[in-house]
């Protein structure tokens, strides 16, 4: 259980509890899948707080290592912790200014807030072996829509309702929600990394990227594919080709210990090679779990290190303004013997 | 403009200039409905700032007022707000605490920042006229939905599936999205204030509460109606009947000045006065606009007067645990000469 990290870090920090308020941290700490709650962790002390509408729910979901608490109307939360007579109190900085001053406020100067950065978020890094399989649901779900709806990759497709259809269809199928607003991005609007539909008709001839994924238990899929309508222009099939090189050398330079920079690099390298470097603005990927894009990054500047148990993207991109672009994504899961692929939907160039 | 209330604001607190950097609010000032971006107000200056990524949009959207900036990659807000030799700013007290831990890094001491609360939101309170229109659109989105899924209102249907089919209805007809994650609430579960879809199936005799709303242009709809499905049980035409008085007399109560607590007192009076007091557990309504709750709060510890040029919601109800509840909501705009209705489902008891 994570909340002995959690004690660890209170103890070289001198601090006697942790108020957690995230969302997302909370559901990976207690399991709990609703909104308003809290989680207070001190030494040999573990709070799971909330309010009326939310007690049947907490009392289903939140693991047995919790006590519950539930804060009946005008019971204030800096009330609670008043009364355990702490003096001081780690919280996470996604806390608003506004909700750091209320609780500032109610705590009237009798307990000092040390503002914590990260720190449930560096433990959500790795994945439990129940977690990847929550992830692979979510893959699941976004590729058998995916299949669903290919059809629609056709000229005279209008962007908007290939990306409904394509949610409609992951929902209908069990699924929480999209991922992320999905990218459906065809002909010029190709170049755009991050153009979600718009109302563009697709035509002949176009490049279409489709970058999408699905909600399961908490848990993303992230994924994309890039098509040609009809036929390849020259320019366009050459670009496929260099980043499809380019993801396949990356995904083969993936190892437990690895620096995930170096990765980035050998993708960026093969691009920059082939003359297209000032065409690939992003980073190769980024982590995926609770959050659609969390630790690790995978980027030039990144400090960290792909170790055993992170899941994540590869997604190099080329992108020629006015023209168009392709990028290839795969959701990455990286075991003990190394990567294993999450997503298999083809990317050989079709024609 | 509304550039001129920031800047008697900022006299008023001998500041220099007020940092925007909420997405409603940024749209509310400029238009441009994109992501990423900020707006700096100082006396005699606006800038509005984003992106590469948002630079051909921001171009297109952005109101005449500002001067458009865009940070290129490697150039930072912090670094643009030093250079124009601004020595106090304004922030909104919705920024996460890393968000302004790294401001104020990056401004060195140079710049002391002080939190505004609401400031932008106390103008959105007032509509525009042309605002109106927008929630009108909503509005017309959800209720012309509505009528389109009627006929799933019926036992054997299941939660989730009446809901889903309700977003994907006004979604395909141009919606930018749902107003909120829609309540389905059935049977036992209409008890339940916030009870939104769920895998429950329908039956006959079920009580049925949908609220639901649309998004178009950034503005939000909302509303509520409670259906039965085949047969009244004497208890649940009872509560409807009361729960409608109620929200009727609320309605006639609304003119221009009066305080917004004085018309929830009306409508919680009726309730009460019925013996049901105990099971309208919650404000009697919300100011709807940018965001689905802005103000001003009709609820009995309110202290906002409801002015010309609000647009609110007036929704009573009662929930009875473990048997069922009702709740029937309008849409409400106050012009100079009373109330308009912007919602107009039926509401009579149908049988």
């Amino acid at each position: 259980m994570d909340l002995e990290g959690i004690r660890e870090r209170l103890l070289q920090d001198s601090l006697e509890a942790f108020l957690v308020s995230k969302g997302e941290n909370i559901r990976y700490l207690s399991g709990f899948t609703g909104s308003s709650a809290f989680i207070l962790v001190g030494h040999g002390t573990s709070f799971f707080i909330t309010d009326p509408r939310y007690e049947e729910q907490a009392s289903q979901e939140v693991s047995s290592g919790f006590d519950l608490v539930v804060l009946r109307p005008g019971e204030r939360l800096s009330d609670f912790i008043k009364a355990k007579g702490w003096t001081s109190l780690a919280v996470e900085d996604s806390l608003s200014l506004a909700q750091y001053h209320a609780l500032q406020e109610g705590l009237e100067g009798k307990v000092t807030l040390k503002v914590w950065k990260g720190v449930v978020e560096m433990m959500r890094r790795v994945k439990e072996p129940w977690e990847v399989e929550e992830i692979k649901g979510a893959v699941a779900l976004a590729q058998d829509a995916y299949y669903s709806v290919g059809e629609m990759v056709r000229p005279g497709t209008v962007e908007r309702d290939l990306a409904l259809e394509l949610e409609f269809t992951m929902r209908r199928r069990g699924a929480e929600g999209v991922a992320f607003p999905f990218i459906v991005a065809s002909g010029p609007r190709s170049a755009m990394p991050h153009g979600e539909a718009s109302e563009r008709v697709m035509e002949e001839g176009d490049l279409v990227v489709l970058d999408f994924g699905a909600k399961w238990k908490g848990y993303h899929s992230d994924m994309t594919r890039t098509f040609v309508l009809g036929f390849w222009k020259d320019w366009a099939r050459e670009i496929y080709r260099v980043v499809l090189e380019a993801q396949e050398a990356a995904l083969e330079a993936i190892r437990p210990g690895v620096m995930a920079r170096d990765v980035d690099a050998v993708a960026r390298g093969i691009i920059e090679e082939a003359g297209y470097g000032e065409y690939f603005g992003h980073g190769l990927g980024h982590g995926v779990g609770l959050e659609i894009h969390e630790a690790p990054a995978l980027a030039p500047t990144s400090r960290d290190v792909l170790e055993v148990g992170v899941v994540f993207t590869v997604e190099p991109g080329i992108y020629i303004p006015g023209k168009g672009g392709v990028r290839i994504e795969d959701l990455v899961y990286l075991g003990d013997h190394g990567p294993e692929l999450l997503t298999d939907l083809p990317k050989e160039v079709m024609d």
